[in-house]
């Protein structure tokens, strides 16, 4: 009889090759590391996980991902400057971030548009953003979306729906390659983007 | 002030960050994934990593992952075939089972031999492996090593060190590409090299 991994180590293995970017080889790879390693790093890694898995959730303004209701941007008051970075997902909120040329609030849709997955307006916090748009009293809107097709499909649709609201809607400037999702950017080519970002 | 993922979220990023084939970006990606989840799926591989991670552990004999001193293979008398099946690690024993086609058992060396990083026989179990050859009365020892410089080199290491034994030493026939590692190969390339192994 075969005798190949034991069901508990299948189990890691098939669930890791299930997250984004691996699959069944790097997952053994991964596993057989932490295995090998005697420094206790497979369990320092599950403490981790479960501290996260238990505190992580997404604040109920912007859908960022804090550990508290609202995130520490929505609660910084020197962080309410009127403007609102609008972004497909929290990696790209980060990749703001890490840039610090942006003084204001996000809100992070989630997604992008799209017929073929069923994801609608509904699907992305979109009614939630017209509502923060009076509540905070929004002078302008920054769509930092990604130079896709999903991206633009989704900033135009965002664009024609913010109209009746008056604020100013603006898109990040060229400086986005054709085709390049936001997040593979290095950290100054956004930067100088979102610098020279232009009204919509 | 810049405000990104908070510090145990930027804790579990980094150590994963760390673990073989992944990077900062692919390890943000994983751990956003995870968050999204609203399945548990975090806290499940969390659990699944810490249950691993307390009962895995080498087999005495072999080297094999295994959750007790001896692993299932080594206890299997239907396995005490006379033939031991030497691999650089776990991985290749898992390839080497999921093909079907090897009935003896195997011994784990950990690696290849390396100058460079001062990596030697005593850390390949070799010495452990001519210990096994006497004890377990081998009447051959298949070299299922990569087809790389340093899997070669290891070979013919090891079949200098078990000339006084008077083993017959093998190694896996043509079929495994040059600079081929094992582990990349699909099961049926493997099987088959395996099935036409010669006398080195
Ligand atoms: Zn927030
Ligand atoms: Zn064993």
């Amino acid at each position: 009889m075969a005798s190949g991994p034991s069901d508990d180590i299948e189990s890691l293995i098939s669930t890791m090759a299930r997250l984004p970017g691996l699959g069944p080889r790097s997952a053994r790879r991964i596993v057989l590391h932490l295995i090998r390693k005697r420094t206790g790093q497979m369990a320092q890694l599950a403490t981790l996980m479960s501290g996260v898995a238990e505190s992580a959730r997404e604040c109920l303004t912007c859908g960022n991902v804090t550990q508290s209701d609202i995130c520490p941007i929505c609660q910084d008051p020197a962080r309410a400057t009127g403007e609102i970075c609008v972004v497909t997902d929290v990696a790209d909120l980060w990749a703001l971030e890490r840039g610090r040329a942006f003084k204001g609030r996000y809100h992070v849709l989630g997604g992008s548009l799209s017929a073929l997955d069923e994801i609608g307006p509904e699907d992305l916090r979109i009614p939630q953003l017209i509502t923060r748009i009076a509540d905070e009293n929004a002078s302008e809107v920054i769509l930092a979306l990604s130079a896709t097709i999903e991206g633009q499909t989704t900033a135009h649709y965002i664009a024609e729906a913010l109209e009746p609201t008056g604020v100013t809607v603006t898109g990040l400037a060229q400086g986005v390659p054709i085709g390049g999702e936001l997040d593979y950017l290095d950290d100054g080519t956004i930067t100088a983007a979102l610098r020279a970002r232009r009204k919509l």
